[in-house]
């Protein structure tokens, strides 16, 4: 448990860019009611903040994440009403990711293993250190990383998810660069440089354009091909009415910088 | 606009293999309407041609396609009867590509972009020159690729999809090649060669296996895994009382070459 | 046809692991009828078998496996009871893999074409000899490998799944390799043992936690998110019941190693 005046998540701003770091590095900034709390109030201040274009998710420490608390898991001597709540805000908290309206990129060190690893493949971008690694190690102690799974199957193909699954085994980071699990590898000593850089690229598009293209993303990924294109026509004939859009268009056309209003 | 005497898609068939060129090379090919239109006709022509059993789709001039026609669609007012249309007639191209009975592969060299990297992304099969880039950069002008990413999410990564997306930025055929987008790489000089000769392979198949199987393909693909089993086991058994399918079999076992029948 | 002494299908278990030999290596191990019902019987004396913990799937002689006995469907003449009830057999083979509450893996050599290849893509596992190629080749015998390609899309991407469909090519172990229908190659001297060292470790997991990941697997994959978040999360509590759970975290945190008693 933290102390009051150490949060869970610390919050640091710049550009645009609003980094999140989870905050228990002597934990290895396990996953633990508190902190799944702690990140779904930020996302939730974020997603009303008008100033926070893109979201960096980091880690204090060794390491960026390792998943649920099992020392806490144990202590609540396995209570359902508690593994239920835990796991119901997990899963919460990694569709907030999602449904937020802004991009979220996961700036991986160190390892990310279970519900961390998982953490990895709900963001909608990650960069890596690359000596970092990843595992979905559940099946080594009896419990099976049966919701980490849903967002690992949805990055990367069937037999690279069930390799992870089924062995329990660390990757390294050339690996999940290979499987799709991150966009990009970076000298650890480069990554949060590298990681902030493309947030801040992403920063400077319109948040309106970010919002729309997000939220139809996830949204026509899950609808057949037919659907899917019904549903992104009426997407983008909305998009056009927008004056970001006019505005965008017309600075192309003219060759000059678009200056965004955020309608 | 092209005068009548340039139509916006040329036609050239040799060998069974019937190559639609986008012709506006001074666009850099842009889907404008009168594009869109033309693409629509020469697909809805060849379903019904026998003669023409693969179909390539390659770019005129320094670019394959670089998209929508921003300067119509300005020039058009963004007016919403205007780009419903757009949208509907572009979707209804993408979706007749992969609809149509006989494969479909992109000739791509020079920039793919938005709409035209949907246009890679909606064939059957990419062949791309090792300079080719490739871009969903709706993002730059406020206007969010929605449409281009039903056929982009379909061929690769989330991540992948998501950073080409978010960021807008141009990548090269090697990451394209990389992410699944396209099949092969060929030297600038030899893409057309090298297309070609794979659509004159494909196109001494028996066409009736070839219009099953790419249909049973997409369908199949929607389905869950009971359901696509059930479908599929269908198809194979109404294949086997195709003529050619008997055909083949035959000369597979007397070690001769089949003559199709394409019934 | 094997004799009475000769039978389709070798079981040799060693250390929790079941490996299954396909064995008429003079046909290629062609899937006769005879031999999908000796592979189905054997999978179901595995499902119940408390002492096979994981199951291998090779090939005896020359190939791991060719696909269906194309003499035997022309010896039947095409019958349309006898394909309805051999396409339905051999999807029922392949469904019984993915629905066997044990890791499956393939250990390939050889060829593996048809519904060789779709057998190798039903496994959760593959590993490959280095010099072993695949192909689903059936366009060029006029009957589209349709139901393979039902587990080859979910194991790849759609344009390198219509690269194999639609040339009939061969591809090399590491083209397999990159496409992800493979997780590992291996020279083909050391294959059956790296092949075993992989199963022998998956063997030291929980075999009920392997069931219940297995099973949620490729549930979950068929489910949209929310769903999928909704149904993995009863599935984590209901695994935290098992002794096996609390075993495992207990041996983690007291760092020794776990003894699994299966329930």
């Amino acid at each position: 448990m933290n102390s009051p005046e150490t949060p869970f998540v610390l919050r640091d701003d710049a550009d645009g860019v609003a980094t999140l770091t989870l905050n228990r590095p002597n934990a290895r900034n396990a996953l633990s009611q508190g902190m799944l709390r702690a990140l779904r109030e930020r996302l939730r201040e974020i997603a009303a903040d008008e100033t926070a274009r893109v979201v960096v998710i980091a880690g204090a420490g060794p390491a960026f994440c390792a998943g649920h608390d099992l020392k806490e898991l144990r202590a609540a001597d396995y209570d359902e009403s508690y593994t239920e709540a835990l796991f119901g805000e997990c899963a919460e908290v990694m569709q907030a990711i999602v449904r937020l309206p802004k991009p979220v990129i996961a700036q991986v060190h160190g390892i990310a293993t279970a519900a961390g690893a998982q953490l990895v493949a709900s963001c909608d971008l990650a960069v890596a250190a690359d000596d970092a690694r990843f595992a979905t190690p559940g099946v080594n102690i009896g419990l099976f990383c049966s919701t980490p799974m849903v967002a690992l199957s949805r990055n990367v193909a069937h037999k690279h998810a069930l390799q992870m699954l089924l062995t329990g085994d660390l990757i390294d980071a050339a690996t999940a660069f290979r499987f799709g699990l991150v966009n990009e590898l970076a000298p650890a000593a480069e990554l949060a440089a590298r990681t902030a850089a493309l947030a801040r690229q992403i920063a400077t598009k319109s948040p309106l354009t970010l919002a729309i293209g997000k939220e139809a993303y996830y949204r026509q990924a899950e609808l057949p091909l037919a659907d899917a294109y019904d549903y992104t026509r009426r997407v983008m004939v909305d998009n056009l009415k927008a004056q970001d859009a006019r505005e965008g268009i017309g600075a192309f056309v003219e060759k000059r910088p678009p200056v965004w209003c955020g309608r």
